[in-house]
């Protein structure tokens, strides 16, 4: 199967590491492809942020529509997620939601170790969204930018394995997910400096992706992932007309 | 005061609408404008004309900065909410929010009454992050596009009175909650077919904004509508690339 | 428009400055009037201040039936609430409630800083019902009795102050509400103290009565907040029996 | 042991028909008293019912210090339960929180079924007041007022059986609440009818109180249910001021 | 009446000990025995545990059809409590369920103090099944094994009363509850050293069972706990065939 | 990788099926064994059923140490789970909690269709042990019971396809969840009627854990699913007495 992994956000060195991360789990029968939109702000940490990479992703998504069997989007925020279903027939997975469904699996609590802190809102909604609250411990934010994780990677991990070790000692984690697509590297030597499961939502994204596609189920289009109706849209880019114009297509 | 009261989509006609019905909602000494963005779809139906409506949305509120005492958002969405708070230092309302909570102090249970049945997943989001699920009776959607609600205007009175009659008989609902801007200008009128009270989120965003600018209130810096970081953006509206780069004005 | 403020505790100097607050709020359209009822505690810190207080507020609304166009009830346990809607066709608007849906247009998590750390599990019920859980971060007690605000107003403001700041570092505040009304006359001075907003309930409220007056809605009459049942009542108010009995005024 | 239950409602009659129903259910070794207040509604159907109702029964509770073992408020509002709870130092005990809590013991989901519809806002409240919505599978009401109950008994059991039995086929109900203490003779005939348990709260709150006071247990003074702060009243029940006073009387 | 009280785990001396306890809370005119299954683990700390202790606490309410009027589970995790219901008609009581409804009538928010720190998470969810959470205040933990509880009851006492005062110092709890059937001995001796309630679930069970028997109400049969449907078993015990073939009695 | 999947229940047909299924879903290099227990009822459905299968399940994978890299437990009720994951080192999944992990991704609401009304209530459990309530449309029943669901395979797709149908069209269902594994091989079928995802929890698992696997995650030790304490067990199952004394083995 293919699968196109998309970093929302537009920093190329971050683009290649979510590729190698993201190629590092597929199963030898999946091509991973990894891309980042023509447009967008360079790193991911709010809202202003998430709305101008949402509208790039989305571009990407609907401009390469029957090219791939899977998309995943690589930003712990999942912009753009259930309007890039819309506009797709094959599964679509957020990074986040990944991490938390396969965390449930094998604890019972976990925690969310991010960047800044003010991702925690975005990250508490985030949570709230998919029905997570009661699993989720703590989400405990670095004082790193997405950009300052790769600057200094020892202080990186150092600063990871100590909100980490909280997490498990204070709040009551069983298991950590990494709360940027930028930390998916530390994964498995976390692992092994907590003795606790720590997952990376690329990681989980690829292993689901693989999922959904060998057990032959894709987006559900009865209700809220509908295609968008038809209509007419100002000044968007022109993947996007092809997909609200696809009617006119059949005539 | 000035509140600039922004149609998310692309509809001169509906714009005009609104902003009949915040003209109508204001007090004596607030002016208000009303615009749509440069881009975006017709009209707003699901998850992807969010996203498209979002990133223009942005802009109007990144390219008016220092103009307005406060801005309304109007459309039943809420789209770019927290992301317009990030990028401005005046109130920012959504219309959805502010029929909420104007809807909380004259009844304990209301319905929404909207277009068609794609928007209920979506409003049933809009619902509980505002953590108003105990007070929302129903969302009840009639069949109508949000463009066919101007097409034949009685056969939308007897649709939004039918399902607000059902809402208040059947489920509970004390009050009506109008789930969409192009349905404002019935408000009156179907108050006094139902019997109940009826919000239109335009008029109460327009009220709550007073509120708040006649209180000296604004939108809080702390953590969630921090302003964005500085980054470089690619490929991007000219004027978020101001709001960006603020700092650098310091210079 | 007329609004009455009624301080539901029988302490005239706390009115007074309730009187103040409530003016300092008002647009210039708007008259303020503000009274304590004849009967009741000299403050309402529990369960059964609040069961007396209630007794009495409810005879100042039912006694004053045709003269304002809005209440205030102005100690932010909300007493009386529920019931005086039911006796009255204009809107009531409790302190605590107005706070609240006021908070949430300029922060996504508000706490609460009040008096005695008793009054918690008031607060508590009051959030709740109001659906806040999610909005509210924390309750936050001073050892002050309701009295004692006065006393020492700099020991107040201290108090204040520093739970406010940690309610904002530690809990994740990004707004603060006065938890009682007698705190109100802080609100401009800790707002610049603290550089987040702060909220007083009764400024709040009066916002929000103009803006239900304003917009011409007023209390759902369709089923919580009817007109209470016709019967006889035994040793109560006279303003109420007038009420109860209201249906034999149209033979 | 000696149990005061309190029918918050000023109709003799109803107070009879509780006290056979509470004395039924005592045990061997248990006295009851079964009062009415000195003022208040006729019967309690809504919130201003209820704030009427729960002064006069704050001042029974008050006036009868060091008399009782326990208190039942008889009325499904529980009405001044918290408020009752700090003015003694026995349990006071509610007869729909007494109805939730045995429910619980022999059913995973329950229904209320009730009189008329206009308290059913007031029964969701308390049913999550007291975390009990995943076991509450409706509420149901019946056109009857509290004192039609009487009027035709036959017509009574009729509504209730109805109601109760489209609770258990239609909602998921396993069990039956009375929602009104005027309902409780209904009990062991409805089970009877319906197949399933049917619980009376005032039987339930007398077999608590037994509970409770067999073990040893009473009312936590901590936090919530503290004695009142020491303040001055004015034009409050006599019974009140010497709560109020207490301290005083150990000068 | 005539209860059995079963300790689901097979150590003597607990089982005596709980026998002591029950006898003690229960009224002059019921009958304690308590027994232990013929198997299981010698203590119950985690879901293996439980899962074996559920199996023979199973085997013992089928193997005693008839005998008695009611069944405790002397379990502070409610082992087998739905099952147990399924093959029984008199009602069957969870200590850790019984605390909960009885500390609802004295506190409104109580703690947890228990064993191991791994039981946690279980005692999560059996508050989150009986809807308790915000009465909850926290689960605290010692730090000892269910049969360390016995080898220095000085340290244990010691271990309770700190944990005992953090939760009503720091988590805002009014009583507390024993986590374990083997701390039931500590109540009346912590509630004197503590100021605020505490509640053993075996004393809490036998005063309910005996308020369910009072009032003549048992399980219902109508969903959840219905008699096992007639089926084959393979390998299991032999009075459970007997609850399975029940039918064929009838022939 | 090596899977174990259990059927719970000791039907032989039904384990044959299960394993057809399974294999099915699983990718080339995974091995599928699938066993049943020893002991235990012939089919699942009820709370008495699941704490016979639970102990013999237990057994299952306790027995089998060492030799499987994941475990998947075939019944909707997820039976053991906690317990298995205590005894095992590798990933144990059921087959509800993985149905609700999959659907999530390709829908926003999504129902269960299940065997008789009387399992509702454990799925109701379920659904909130894993925080999915807010995703879970609805809960349909069929009137068949589990060894029915084969007797007439026409009268079951017609009944499936009646309850998907109506789930869909009634409750806002997006996708459906065969809420048996007796249902498992109707998946595409069924699909394919209503066009919409169906998925059974049988192939859902075998997916998730590959995805586990691949990934190199496994069951956290740190809290919930620790290994059991070493205890003495008394008359249980052999494999059981081995993981309980592990340390000694050590010695």
């Amino acid at each position: 199967m293919r699968i196109l992994v998309i970093n929302p956000n537009t920093t190329q060195a971050m683009t290649d590491e979510i590729h190698h991360v993201a190629k590092a789990a597929a199963s030898p029968g999946t091509e991973i492809e990894t891309v980042q939109p023509k447009g967008g702000p360079r790193s991911i940490e709010g809202n202003a942020d998430e709305v101008l990479a949402a509208y790039h992703t989305l571009d990407v998504v609907a401009g390469s529509k029957g090219k791939y069997d899977a998309y995943v989007i690589a930003c712990y925020g999942d912009p753009a997620l259930a309007a890039c279903r819309e506009v797709s027939s094959v599964p679509v997975i957020g990074i986040a939601e990944a991490s938390f469904h396969m965390a449930g699996l094998v604890a019972y609590k976990w925690s969310i170790v991010s960047v800044l802190p003010r991702v925690k809102p975005l990250l508490e909604e985030l949570v709230a969204r998919n029905g997570m609250e009661k699993h989720c411990a703590s989400i405990r934010c670095t004082p790193l930018t997405v950009l300052e994780i790769e600057e200094d990677i020892e202080r990186t991990k150092r600063m990871m394995v100590d909100e980490g070790r909280k997490a498990i000692d204070e709040d009551g984690a069983e298991a950590i997910l990494l709360g940027c697509a930028g930390l998916g590297p530390l994964d498995k030597w976390m692992q092994q400096q907590l003795g606790a499961p720590v997952l990376d939502g690329v990681a989980c994204a690829v292993k689901l992706a693989e999922g959904l596609h060998g057990y032959g189920v894709t987006t559900s289009k009865v209700a809220a992932y509908k295609d968008p109706e038809r209509k007419e849209l100002v000044a968007c880019p022109v993947s996007l007309a092809g997909v609200y114009q696809r009617e006119a297509a059949h005539v």
